[in-house]
C-alpha cells in the first residue's frame, strides 16, 4: 500500500497541554495507522532537520521509507490551538518549507502496489502520482480539503474521476456537491467517479456510501480526548489498511460489502486511539489485540 | 400508558413553507407516536377554541381523552422559525394561555396504568403526577429542558430521583451533569436516580445508557426534512410506546436489554417520520408496516 502526503513537525495546544514540536503530517498518521494491517510504503519529503528517531519510529513499524525524499532545508511545520471543546481549531503557523516544492516521484518498486492512498495535497500532484502507477491497482483513493474544492475545482474533479474511493468530511461533501442534505450530496459525488464514498462526521462517526446503499458507523465515545490531530488521517489509514490486509479488489466482479463496512469500523477504531495521546504517541504502544478489542466494542454497542 | 404534557397550536416556518396555526404540543406528538404501539391516555389542558377535528384526530388513533381538560380561554400557542439548515430555531411567540395554570389531575382510571411518560413541564408538576399514580408502575420517566435544569434544579433532582428513565438532549445532559464529555455526563446522571438514560443528539441519533453499558443509534438520513417540530417528542412516544406494547418491566429481576435497544430504534423511526411533513400531518397516513419497514432499514444500514 502506497501512501502519499505530508511528513511534518507539529506544534499543538489542547486543553490537556501543549507540545511545541512533535512528529506529525498526514502521511505519517496514515502510514502509522495502516501499519497495523499491512506494510505501507510512503512518498513524502522532509528537510535535513528530520530526526533519526522519527525515521526509526516509522521504520520500526515496518513502513517502507524508500520514497521519503530528504532535501536541504526545513521540514514542513504546522502549529494549531484547539478550542476548549476541541471541535474547532485555529491554525497558528503554516511553514511549508521543503513541502512547498513537493513533487512526488514514485520509486520503481512502488508502481505495482495494489493499493494507493493519496493524502490531502494539490489535486494535480495527486493525479500525477496516479499516472505513475502501473494500472494494475485494486483500490486507489484519497482525501482532499476545502481549499482545493473551492480554488482547484476542475483539477480536483479530473483527479477524483479516476479514483475508486473518496474520503472527506461532511462540510467538504456539502461544498463539493453543492447540496446540504447528505443523501443528495453523496448521490452527486458518486456521479463524479468514485464507486465508494466515506463521509467523516468527526465525533459523530462516518457514513459509507455506495450505489446500492449506505452504512452508518457511530463515533467511539472516549472519556478523554487528548489531541484530535491526525484522527481523520488515522481513520483513512485504518480503512485502507484493513482493505489492503484483506486483499479486497474494488474492480472484482463481486465485492464483499461487509468487508468495506468493517474497514469503516477499523478506521473509526484507529481514529479513536489516535486521540488518546498527543500526536503519534499512542501508536508507540498500541497492539493489534487492542485494536480488535475496540472493534468488538463497536459490535457490542451497535447491535440490537 | 399515560402521557402528560402540552396540547397546543403551533405556528411554524421552515425553508419548505409556513403554517400559521396547526395542532402541536409535546403531549400531542408523544401520544400520536405512541399510538402505533399501545393505547395512550393523555393528561393535558386546552381552551374552548380547541377544534373538534383535532380531538377527533387523537380519538381516531385510539388515544384516551378522559384526562384532556377543557377550560374557558385560549389553547397554548407557540410559534417559531427555523434556520435554513433547520438545526436552530427562533421562538417568535409563546402564549401560555390556559396552559399557564395547568395542574395535572389524573382520572381515577389512569392511576394504575403501568407506563407513565412525563413530558416537559415544571418539575414540581411532574412530581405531583408521579405521586397520583398507585405505585404499581412498570416504567415511569420523562423529559425536561434547559430552563428547569438552570432555575428549578433542586425540584428537578427530587423529581427524576423517582424516575426509571430520563430522556434529554446532549446539551441538557451536559448542563444537568456539569460534564462536557458524554460518558462522564451519563455516569453522573445515572447516579441521580434513573436506571436508564437516553441522550438525543438530533440528526446524529441517540445514545442509550444503563449501568452495564451503552448503545448507539444513528440518526435516520432523510432526503428532505420538512419540519423538525415534535421530532424529539415522537422519539419519546416511539420509545415508551414500544416498551409498553412489549410489556417491559424495568423493575423485573431480568430486563431484556435488546428490547430497550429496539425501543430506541423505534423512537428514532418515529422521530424521522415526524419530520417528513409539517406538524402532525405524517401521522394521518402512517402505518405500522411503514414503521417496521424503516426499523428494518436501520438494521440494514448498521449491520457489519
Amino acid at each position: 500500500m502506497v501512501v502519499v502526503g505530508s511528513v511534518a513537525y507539529d506544534g499543538v495546544e489542547t486543553p490537556h497541554g501543549k507540545i511545541d514540536r512533535m512528529l506529525g503530517g498526514s502521511c505519517t498518521y496514515v502510514a502509522l495507522s495502516a501499519s497495523f494491517f499491512t506494510a505501507p510504503k510512503i512518498v513524502a519529503v522532509v528537510g535535513d532537520d528530520f530526526a533519526a528517531e522519527d525515521s526509526e519510529l516509522l521504520a520500526g513499524r515496518g513502513i517502507d521509507l524508500t520514497g521519503l525524499e530528504r532535501v536541504p532545508g526545513k521540514t514542513f511545520f504546522w502549529a494549531g490551538k484547539y478550542s476548549p471543546d476541541m471541535n474547532d481549531r485555529e491554525t497558528l503557523v503554516t511553514d511549508l518549507n521543503v513541502f512547498a516544492d513537493f513533487d512526488p516521484k514514485l520509486p520503481e518498486a512502488y508502481r505495482s502496489s495494489p493499493y494507493v492512498l493519496l493524502g490531502n495535497i494539490q489535486p494535480g500532484l495527486q493525479k500525477s502520482v496516479r499516472s505513475q502507477m502501473d494500472g494494475s491497482q485494486r483500490i486507489v483513493g484519497g482525501d482532499t480539503m476545502n481549499y482545493w474544492i473551492a480554488d482547484f475545482r476542475e483539477q480536483l474533479l479530473a483527479t477524483i474521476a479516476e479514483w475508486d474511493f473518496l474520503l472527506i468530511n461532511d462540510g467538504e461533501a456539502r461544498m463539493l456537491s453543492g447540496e446540504y442534505n447528505l443523501k443528495k450530496a453523496a448521490a452527486k459525488i458518486l456521479d463524479m467517479g468514485p464507486s465508494t464514498l466515506v463521509i467523516k462526521r468527526g465525533e459523530h462517526g462516518a457514513i459509507l456510501w455506495r450505489r446500492d446503499g449506505h452504512f452508518m458507523a457511530p463515533g467511539y465515545l472516549l472519556r478523554d480526548v487528548f489531541d484530535p490531530t491526525g484522527a481523520g488521517d488515522c481513520f483513512a489509514g485504518g480503512f485502507m489498511g484493513y482493505l489492503a490486509g484483506q486483499g479486497i479488489d474494488f474492480h472484482a466482479d463481486r465485492v464483499d460489502h461487509n468487508e468495506i463496512r468493517r474497514a469503516v469500523i477499523y478506521g473509526s477504531v484507529m481514529g479513536s486511539y489516535c486521540c488518546e495521546r498527543f500526536g503519534v504517541e499512542r501508536f508507540r504502544t498500541l497492539t493489534r489485540a487492542e485494536i480488535d478489542g475496540r472493534f468488538e466494542e463497536f459490535q457490542e454497542f451497535t447491535a440490537f
